[in-house]
């Protein structure tokens, strides 16, 4: 394949020699390895790894490379998947009247921080589509109402497959997916939800966490899963506030944390640094080029 | 009175010239203003403040000082009281198994870091007498089974008597207080909660926290009331932890910010930063010497 | 004049009764009293006032309010200014070749988080046109050299002059203005440092924290003065890095510090919550609404 | 050897199969690899590894381990060191006057936290002697004078041999060390400097960090070096303050800081996660048991 790095997710039950039997095959096979970073589930007797391969000197393809590991693979038990830098990844973002983390997530991808395409921007509302226009991206907007809920998901649907979308991004989509939505994208939507879950699940929480007088707001970016705010945790961060912080002021403080917390899972994701396991999602640390 | 510092804290109806008639009362009574906090809860109409007065220049007696502030509160609806800084607070600490809180606050008492009498130390185990015993403060065993609990809480209740305590600071004390006992103490018992509430209240925080797979745990400083865990919440903090934490890491890392924050929540207290209205918590912040 | 919402910012020696008098004032000319925020400086025996007072029920004017103010001011030797909604502020932004922090404020404005004009932009470099453009913003490019240095600040300062700019943020210019024009705006240029100040001043402060090997990185804004970034602080923050941060992962991670100090410093000027004294920035926090 | 954990740490240049080579070794010594971490420096062509061994299925020799080791490491040109966790290591702890980061190390050790003995404290003043004798550890004034500096730390040095001493803490130490002492334990001296670094290196930090006005203050930890405090640093964080902390109050949030910092890096060490080069400390993360 041509030169370009290649990233290797595995998981399997633990056991000994697996990094060395993992490393070697690599090795073997003419890769250099670039990063390394496993994840040993004691308790569970879990094994988690995330290995960056440079092709720089093999000339294997991708085929016989895929090939050849499977079958180790199937001798270990593993569960694996492989991701190809030349492979870049189309992106769909999914919006309703909020535009703090449509405007972050537009203006990293156009600045090279997110290495994606932004195919599609899809809106139950027309608020946001000035927005992509000033991004050039294309907006669809796709109203919903109790009786239309399917038939719209049919037609978003519809779009992804058109653009072959590989990843979602619900950037404060206000609408709760089907179960049949959410099934078709397994670990491949992610959402943000704005507070520090699992405080505050479900709606309004900026009001409840106002009432509550909490003294530190959050933001969670997660798999979306059919147990609505319980997917896989991918990152989360908090703000502090005081009793003068007012429901407003915590909406305004609290899009700065979404739109950091959203834009680095996001990233995570994009760069294959997460194996999801257990409803847990084990993200490996970005490691320097 | 003999020259010290003297805290006001005030509570109630917000209305126009609160500010210049309370600071006039004052001025015009002697006391040089050392600092003056407001919070005006517009939503709610009500008004609060916290003023710290200097009495080195006024002769005014206690009495006399408060039957005549007792005049203008009357006549505006106030709830009030004034602390003398003269006037130092005895503490109780009441602890379990867990040793990190309690350290924490005997040597800040034994540094000067906290202006209050640490009286004694209550728990139902014996396992940390050594350290009660290392500070040089009296240490009262009280064991506690279903059946003795009522009597347990007497038997508490009269050496907080005995001892004329003020405060009671619950620092992991692994027993649910009655409905009687908290009532006998309202907002004068600050209990550390191990989670950021209101994620994970209840038992084992850690343990869920772990099966959530959150990315950061927190710890909660509140005052004890009738609902569990449902108190006004004085401070909160946080810490960032990854997948390869375990349970029994968590707790240590954990361990660190119930320390910190159960220490700020005293403090607060004893300053007399705090006031309670609607359960949540006006922490009015430090003001500099 | 209008239902409007004024601000007073004062500083004067400090002395007895100064919260009473300034209270009363504003409390007789029909003010009602929002908010009221003091800072004693006790060593320095400086006194410090942010008040906000809602002009709803009173008729004088703005010239009778601040000549009946000024009779005050002097006999308590004060130094005030008087701040009214009404009254928007223009301001221009200095940029260079990076992008995030221009898109980051004009955003903000864009979506009413920064309650201000922003007049136009002023760039050394072509590069960030097409981002004024995407917000309608005009753009000025005024390239620089060693050469043409003073008469560029002349045309910068001409613009400044037709726009009637109030507050000029450099965020992420990289030049160094003059000693001219900086004193011909004192505490009204605020510039965003790519390092937590005082460590790394001056260039590549990124290139030099990889080299020193710290675990953190900061950003911090400030007011620009003669002294090279060593004017009053407003505004700090910093995030942690670890020995896989590379250079360029630095410069990435310090960008969202860099946007998130940069915008709060920039909003706490435009709300007057700042106060400059002995070349330290007195900020005082938001009063909710 | 017994059945225990085996930590190595490796150093080399960078080449293709390190990974491979190394955990090759391992398992075929028998060994269970609990984790293995590594980083790879690309731009200085180096590589680390931090990788824990479980010995319980192997009856090799630690004599023969090492030697077989070093046939490896000499072809790789490898610089390392295997550290065994039955050898536990012997700490000295070195104070003046202050005493919250000696009374947290105390703690920590004896509450099991910190896997160390603690042999001896050494100070330059009686001042903490209580603290030492509340713990029960061996406490040694050994006062200094510009005259007896050089007779002062020949006499420090007896000590440390004496208790076989692997790690010296300066606990907020306020001498300097001279060359000739520090030249004797490369990277076993750990020093906290209370304030950000490279900010305010030398004396008095929190009072320059008031007069700059700075928003943050923090703490580092680092290893001592000739070049004062200038060493690796291995761990660093800050605190918000205000405009309304004083000297006084910096000093005592600092404190709480400090002792965070100072025992991490303490833990980090003890626990063999380090690896220094060229001036920068390499933190390996701490891996789940």
């Amino acid at each position: 394949m041509k030169s370009q790095i290649v990233t290797f997710l595995i998981k399997c039950p633990d056991q000994k020699g697996l990094v060395a039997k993992f490393t070697s095959f690599f090795y073997e096979e003419g890769f250099n390895i670039v990063s390394c970073q496993q994840y040993v589930n004691a308790a569970a007797n879990r094994y988690y790894m995330r290995i960056r391969l440079d092709a720089a000197d093999t000339t294997i393809s991708k085929e016989t490379l895929e090939t050849k590991f499977e079958k180790i693979a199937k001798t270990l038990n593993c569960n694996w998947s492989a991701h190809y830098e030349s492979e870049q990844q189309n992106v769909a973002i999914m919006v309703s009247h909020t535009s703090h983390c449509l405007y972050d997530l537009l203006e990293r991808q156009r600045e090279g921080d997110l290495d994606c395409n932004i195919s599609l921007i899809i809106s139950n509302h027309t608020k946001l589509k000035s927005i992509a226009d000033m991004f050039d991206v294309p907006f669809y907007h796709l109203p919903i109402t109790k009786e239309t809920k399917k038939e719209q998901e049919t037609q978003v649907i519809e779009l992804l497959k058109k653009y072959q979308v590989d990843l979602i991004v619900m950037a404060r989509y206000m609408q709760i997916l089907s179960e049949e939505f959410i099934n078709q994208y397994p670990e491949r939507i992610i959402n943000i939800h704005h507070s520090f879950l699992p405080a505050f699940q479900g709606a309004n929480p900026y009001q409840r966490a106002y009432e509550r007088g909490v003294k530190l707001i959050g933001a969670t970016a997660h798999y979306a899963t059919v147990d609505l705010d319980e997917g896989p945790i991918i990152e989360q961060d908090v703000e502090r506030i005081t009793h003068e912080s007012t429901p407003k002021t915590l909406k305004r403080i609290g899009a700065d944390v979404e739109r950091l917390v959203l834009a680095k899972a996001v990233k995570s994701h994009l760069q294959h640094q997460i194996i999801v396991s257990d409803n847990r999602a084990i993200v490996f640390p970005e490691t320097g080029e």
